[in-house]
């Protein structure tokens, strides 16, 4: 199974020497390409190492190339999006995080002088396409990085010689971590159809929803990351439900406007997270 | 006219001696009230001065407690989401920035020993009512702060005697500023209705709707702010606008979906912009 998010025991900035050590360590499991994805998964992680001349990379932003058309190296037709390109869309629309890897090859900074350094998580924030360089269309992505770099303390000293013993960088960002994979099974099991207006929202990398969260997460809420506290909205009602346009009674009917709650059998919502949301942001409950 | 997000010449840190100076520094207009705001336009501003018994300073995240229903410093009766309350909302429904200031009494490790502090920008992240310490109704704001605020160096020393001689602190944040008053524009010609469907999402402030750039702001595309390149979209058509769902014609006819884009006289769109967008979003264009 693809791990989506941070893996345990690998810290951003932690080096590798091969990209068979950054595969062992489930940073970067493809031994060649630059993407690791399925087209219905979504894109786990990218490695920059230097071999499209498209890629721009400013550090906390970095433009990526689009895999595919090329032959020894140069763009000799046109991207799709279709396979890892799509999967690369698909962590887009469904706001996955993408591991960033730098190799040695690829001209920056923040690159290590030989091998991988791994950089951390960053998201994708849009995704497009354009004539590259070569003339052909190449498809191209915005990440940006999770958590914005320092830029000159970031480059941790290089061990010498001892690649697999990286020292660890520890953080103190308050950041809230969302459990991806449960946000997934709620949009899968609604086949991303708002449980609201039973809309599924279209875009060029498949159908787009969104996991609410009933009772809110962090302070002072602390509603968990749980299925059971998710619903799955089309964003015009997930931002109707956020901020009092309507709530839902303990029966599941919708109060504030008509209709009741489409519900499926997997998905088990508790009504304690229901009442919490009703009785804290229903204006006029 | 009421100025939203950073003022020319004041920075995050700077110090003021009165809620006086805070004024004239228009940093927080008004003399007395915490929350500066109106309920139609947005909240500006608010200052934590100690006199609300619920709020909660998480540094950069505050949980902030709206206006009214005390006398003498005690909560005798529920509150409104009305006059600057709704204000409140209102930033959070536009995504407006308030200017954040700590007084003296207010107790913090952040604020100052005398005087006021100023901050920086937060954003309103929800808003909800509860049962306050008191028993009564009380809303609350979820604020975060725009950047992150490194705890220890944040603490400025105070010059001694001189409040209105700030120090300034530099800041490389890579962040890109929108120009809120623009968006507002487009958003208050069309009514808060999509330009696709015509919707007005309603919430408990008041009706909702995004703007969208049409040629992206950033890198690669550095598309300008400006209201030409701003189209007034739901949530939900601003989502396919964003991911090829769909493209506009220079005729202002969709393309992927049935219509046409709703126009008001008020509102010009360069059609360079609506060609950009269609030659680099729409999958088949």
């Amino acid at each position: 199974m693809r791990t989506f998010g941070e893996i345990d025991g690998v810290s951003p900035g932690d080096l590798f020497d091969s990209r068979e050590s950054l595969a062992k360590a489930n940073i970067h499991p493809p031994l060649v390409a630059g993407i690791s994805g399925g087209k219905n998964e979504g894109a786990d992680s990218i490695v920059l190492s230097g071999g499209y001349e498209d890629d721009e990379d400013f550090g906390s932003v970095i433009i990526y190339t689009g895999a595919g058309g090329q032959k020894n190296g140069k763009q000799i037709s046109d991207q799709e999006l279709d396979g890892v390109n799509l999967a690369l869309a698909k962590s887009k629309i469904e706001n996955l995080p993408v591991r960033v890897t730098r190799g040695h090859k690829h001209k920056h900074e923040l690159s290590p002088t030989k091998g991988y350094r791994y950089a951390g998580l960053y998201n994708v924030e849009s995704y497009w396409y354009e004539t590259g360089k070569s003339g052909y269309k190449v498809w191209r992505y915005r990440l940006i990085a999770q958590e914005s770099l320092p830029t000159t303390d970031y480059i941790v000293k290089e061990p010498t010689g001892e690649y697999d013993a990286p020292g660890r960088k520890s953080s103190t960002v308050n950041r809230i971590v969302r459990n991806y994979q449960k946000a997934k099974n709620v949009k899968s099991w609604h086949d991303y159809k708002c449980q609201v207006c039973g809309i599924a929202i279209e875009t060029s990398a498949g159908f787009y929803a969104e996991a609410a969260h009933i009772k809110p997460l962090g302070e002072p809420h602390n509603g968990p990351d749980i299925e059971s506290n998710l619903l799955c909205l089309c964003p015009n009602h997930h931002v109707m439900f956020d901020n009092g346009g309507f709530a839902i009674s303990d029966k599941l009917e919708l109060i504030g406007i008509e209709g009741k709650l489409r519900v499926v059998k997997k998905h088990l919502i508790n009504i304690e997270f229901i009442k919490y949301h009703r009785e804290h942001y229903l204006k006029n409950a």
